[in-house]
């Protein structure tokens, strides 16, 4: 643990790192073993899965402990000891730096296969927001065509969620606080219904109508009047993470045996039946692509809410090396 | 409307009522349709499901809508016309007065076949606790063998849960804020082990075990300490309504795919088998039979929790006639 990044591992990588707590980036030498969507260049000696010049793709994870019950069931991202792809210590005591870098080494069992039909940049966020949402939709049971899901919040997550619930074939219905978004939401992504939260008479009109719901929003906020959105057995699927806890009314749980619930990212394998779906559909997220060194404004302008939906960060061709 | 009860239908009856804001019981004469077990004393020109003779029970509900998706899946107990057995409003507009009487008339849809081999006061009790802890069992996948089930609270749920779950072969943790009701819960009730709530130690050792949770607990507790309980994908499921809404910490919902939701009561045909279930496995409530003037003291002693576990009126032995 005495050696400095640049000399744990034999790669030696370069590229960019917030290395104090003002989360201001700039360029970085280190030695790597990881991340995040490029084309392979190099494959170890029992590497089975790809091939030099395939297009791969690394989400959240680079690692688990490969026994536990979650590991054995595909759910690695539920493994106690799930290694996550950045700021993570890696089984060998190593740090994971995440992808804002020239290359990566990863472990084959952590890498998605690309269709060549996919865009690497319009889909390297379906490895975070895509899973992120695929997987309760499947896991609940809210992906079967004809059935109501509402989307709370039409970010990152929100206006993934409308496009695979669209080539599911379930009714769309996009729950905001921001009447402006009924425009975008309905006529560019598809959503068949616009409710503003903050209006009593939508909501009370579209009560008791929902099979599902993706909560996407991670500020704290009431979740009554979306329970109230839900039909009997109807499931409120929390994938936000507000800092305090939230209120919750017991009582309409019980009257509609109806469930609050949780859900982060996916496993592997789902993750690669996930990518194979956005292929066949063309799904892809909307995206700002950007230089390595315009970083740090994004991250100013993501704090703000400033990004329609995700940015990308082309570090390929950006990346100056020292 | 305007008839008083004794003249509202041709069955004259006679029961004790509250029939004030005070909640205090006293001698009432009414007519009826209507509730709990007992014998069949007569029956209708198109009863087809019970002959005079027959041992039969009514729990919580007489009556639903019969069309709603509810309806149509057998779970009237969800249905939002459900007519409740006691201060609901029938279909044809009059008051449902529930089973403090000598007789009462219902519907044969709404009454539950008894096994011969079934005592009626030991069972009585569970037409409302027994499928109020089966129905979530079976719904969330928390009835086969080998399972770990929690259950919160040892009252007239908590112990009837107790039972249910040893007989479908799970593993039993009763969790409860009286250390010393260790023993009964172990000992008579055959509970696999004992948590004391307000023990860090002991829940900080028993976190991530379990598979599911029924919390029976009707006041406001915190729930947290009871999600770290849960294993990957656990399901805490509540019973009772807290006048208040709970603290929901959503991060422990989402690291595990954890669940928290309601359940109420469950449908006749769920209660049929339930009622089947118990008599095949000898399970009944622990009760105190009572007589019919006993109701206000026993009234008393249930706001003190200073019953064992469940009061059963001795209405057809006990009820002196006017």
């Amino acid at each position: 643990m005495s050696k400095s990044p640049e000399e744990e591992h034999p790669q030696k990588a370069f590229g960019w790192a917030a290395r104090d707590s003002s989360g201001v980036l700039s360029p970085f030498k280190f030695s790597r073993r990881h991340e995040i969507v490029g084309i392979v260049t190099q494959v170890g000696p029992e590497v089975s899965k790809f091939k030099v010049g395939d297009k791969a793709g690394v989400g959240c994870m680079v690692g688990s402990c490969k026994s536990c019950s979650s590991c054995e069931q595909g759910s690695e991202n539920y493994c106690p000891n799930m290694i996550l792809t950045y700021n993570s210590t890696y089984h060998d005591g190593t740090m994971t730096y995440g992808g804002y870098s020239d290359f990566l080494v990863v472990n084959q069992n952590f890498v998605i296969h690309f269709p060549e039909s996919l865009p690497l940049d319009g889909a390297a966020p379906l490895l975070c927001a895509g899973i992120t949402v695929y997987s309760p939709m499947r896991y609940y049971g809210l992906s079967e065509p004809g059935k109501h899901l509402g989307v709370v919040g039409l970010g990152g997550l929100g206006h993934v969620a409308v496009k695979f619930a669209k080539a599911f074939g379930l009714k769309v219905t996009v729950i905001s606080t921001s009447p402006n978004k009924e425009k975008e939401a309905i006529e560019r992504l598809g959503a068949d219904s616009f409710l503003v939260s903050r209006d009593p008479a939508q909501m009370q009109a579209a009560m008791g109508t929902m099979d599902g719901i993706i909560d996407t929003v991670s500020a704290v906020h009431p979740i009554l009047p979306l329970i109230g959105l839900l039909k009997t057995n109807g499931k409120l699927v929390m994938l936000g993470a507000p800092e305090k806890p939230l209120e919750l009314p017991v009582f309409p749980l019980l009257f509609g045996r109806k469930t609050v619930a949780g859900s982060l990212i996916g496993g592997i394998k789902e993750t690669q039946e996930m990518i194979d779906f956005a292929a066949k559909h063309n799904i892809t997220a909307d995206i700002e692509v950007i230089q390595m060194d315009y970083v740090n404004t994004a991250m100013e302008r993501l704090a703000k809410a400033d990004v329609q939906y995700r940015f990308v960060i082309d570090v390929g061709n950006t990346l100056e090396s020292p």
